[in-house]
């Protein structure tokens, strides 16, 4: 029997319905704040994804060449591709530029709870404004959509890595080990970062300057200790948000994001639940548009994964309540089948879910079928009822019958 | 520059606010008829589809080797994937089962008007029910979806491949060739189809009964002129198909599709505005399960080419309007630049698209920015009137002002 490959999943219908509602949730809260989508290929130009993240990106990569030599990647991320789409095509439009994406990305790695081979995410960028407005409203639109899904126990933290990078730098790292350095710090690992830095000959008190910094953690009034044009940002970063509700952020500046491109703002939020592979979102301000051939555009940016966020709500408890159909048409008897379709088809036209018996099978079994599709109602269809223009509308949670005309069956279900 | 993938698409907003709203109209349909969405991956092993079409399927693949040396491919379409994924999980559930599906399909082939290596098909199948109400289900959804899109323009064809088969079958065409033979009648290559079945030994009166079959074209009267099963099992589904309102509809027994897993109705729909790649739909009643490992079980499904149908929604001249933001809130001094993000805040809150500068744009250019992205209204907060507890409400279509109270303006804007 052949599986869906290691890693990838199938979705049913009651999973499925699930995820589509969740996800246009998330499709909601982004255009309430003005993001409009896009999509990109699946696949793109291995090259886009080695610019972005470095070489080391293959090792993780479905890469393949196609049968005219392409050496093409399915997409492991979308800032990318949504960069690469901006550069392309939308370079000479107003600014700022709100986009939003959800789809399917794709890494070679080992399976583990809450991470596959084939995942979704769902992201934003707003492109060519680089303000400490900018910032919040997407740190805000990010607090929102967890909002938005329920979720209860989370924590947002935001840092600053274009200061981080600088102290590391003007302390003689050389560019190349800034993110050997940047790993540790990030995990808090000073006990090896220390030996490390030494090794680079950085002297010990500019190495205490350099923890002491990822270690300011705490709420918005540690910023009070910060000084310089960082403490400065964050600070209206911090003003706009309260404005907007989102009181509810932590500040740590030891965030630290993986990848180079992140220039300033960084901003993490993890779901304690979820135990060593807790991260849920994360995103930042950063420059791409260079590396893919455009002019140098400011961008701030997060993307959720979506199945870890849907693993969080669950084990928070967050049940989702199956919609199941409108109205299954039964037939007394057999001579009314044609009736029964024409009944269904003109619900279903006027916007309702019905469905009736296709199997030839008898009342009692179709009744039984209409519980197991979760049908609000059961309109029965009776040969003598027909004489005058009724059928019996049965209601599925009660078990209440009355008789209903033909002509009010639609608005009778509609309520 | 780094471009998109050869045949593959970048949408950017107005195209993709389009595509969705089309998107969930087919959804909306499928729901009415009681179908059910599912996903499965978007690479499957390459055996699946082997399996489905034959190993020349292999030529237009996108099949790689993943690191763990699987051979994968990019599903070429959604069957194949759907009933694995039936086998796989839903075999003993109650039947029928109704799903539907839509997503990205991958062929490596020239890419032409209408024709890309990175496609998107909506599909649905129902599983596990073989009958003449079951057929008229998914023809009529099919019907209903074009209707539901706005589609004018349009042709759906109804025949029965297995008569056809038995047909060539008993003239004594070998099984291995039967593909050949349907090949040229399904293009009423009649002159290359007689020698062709000379060739193979098969009577004169023999081939002009094959021809006169797959020339049986007209209403739903010339099924008067069919005999045997066929001829009755079409009549059925007409009747139902009349019952649901769906009489457009022509009998054509030369509809041959594609594939050999087709074992009665088989269907199409297309519209001619589209030339020689003029099919946006095709479907009818086949087994695959058993291929797949699992019992033979009888289904009835449907693809639609949803870029396709786009193409002739366009050519039809069917324009989509773009939907807009429902509010910018524009600051007459920056002064009040805070408590315009808490207006804005409170919109969103509300379920308001609502947008506002994030760049230290003055009034004027904001205002131009608000009609950029279609903002319904502008809210114009200023000072004084903020003393008041008011801003000014501008209608961007007619130029009308008015002052609301703060405590007003969600409601105000929802009308």
């Amino acid at each position: 029997m052949i599986q869906c490959p290691r890693g990838t999943r199938d979705f049913l219908p009651d999973e499925m319905e699930k995820r589509r509602c969740y996800e246009n949730i998330l499709r909601g809260v982004a255009h309430t704040f003005g993001f409009r989508e896009i999509e990109t290929p699946i696949f793109e130009e291995a090259e886009l994804f080695i610019l972005r993240s470095g070489p080391n990106v293959l090792k993780e990569l479905y890469n393949f060449k196609d049968k005219g030599d392409r050496e093409l990647a399915l997409r492991p991320e979308m800032t990318a591709p949504a960069i690469r789409l901006f550069v392309n095509n939308m370079s000479n439009e107003p600014k700022p530029i709100k986009i939003f994406y959800f789809g399917q990305c794709f890494r070679y790695e080992r399976p583990q709870s809450g991470r596959y081979r084939e995942f979704f995410q769902f992201g934003a960028e707003v492109i060519g404004s680089a303000t400490p407005e900018t910032d919040a409203e997407i740190i805000a639109m990010a607090a929102s959509m967890i909002k938005a899904l329920g979720l209860k126990d989370y924590k947002m933290r935001i840092g600053h890595i274009g200061v981080l990078r600088q102290k590391i730098a003007d302390a003689g790292v050389p560019k190349e080990r800034t993110a050997e350095v940047l790993q540790k710090l990030d995990k808090k690992m000073y006990d090896e970062a220390r030996p490390l830095l030494e090794s680079m000959d950085v002297a010990s008190d500019v190495i205490d300057d350099i923890f002491k910094f990822t270690e300011t953690v705490g709420d918005t009034s540690v910023l009070e200790e910060v000084p310089g044009e960082a403490g400065d940002y964050l600070r209206q970063v911090v003003r706009y948000l309260s404005a907007m509700g989102v009181d509810n952020v932590e500040i740590d500046l030891g965030v630290v994001r993986g990848l180079d491109y992140y220039t300033g703002m960084v901003f993490e939020a993890e779901a304690p639940a979820l135990g060593a592979e807790k991260q849920i979102c994360g995103g930042g301000s950063y420059t791409l548009s260079e590396l893919f051939g455009g002019e140098k555009v400011f961008s701030t940016g997060f993307a959720v994964g979506f199945d870890r966020i849907l693993l969080a709500m669950e084990k928070e408890g967050i049940v989702y309540q199956r919609k199941g159909i409108d109205a299954y048409v039964l037939l007394v008897t057999d001579d009314v089948r044609l009736k029964a379709f024409e009944i269904v088809s003109k619900l279903r036209a006027a916007g309702i879910s019905a469905d009736a018996d296709i199997m030839g099978r008898k009342m009692a079994k179709s009744l039984k079928f209409a519980s197991t599709v979760c049908a609000r109602y059961a309109v029965i269809v009776g040969a003598k009822e027909l004489e005058e223009d009724s059928v019996t509308l049965r209601d599925m949670h009660t078990g209440e019958q009355k008789a209903v005309k033909l002509e009010d069956l639609a608005d009778t279900i509609k309520g």
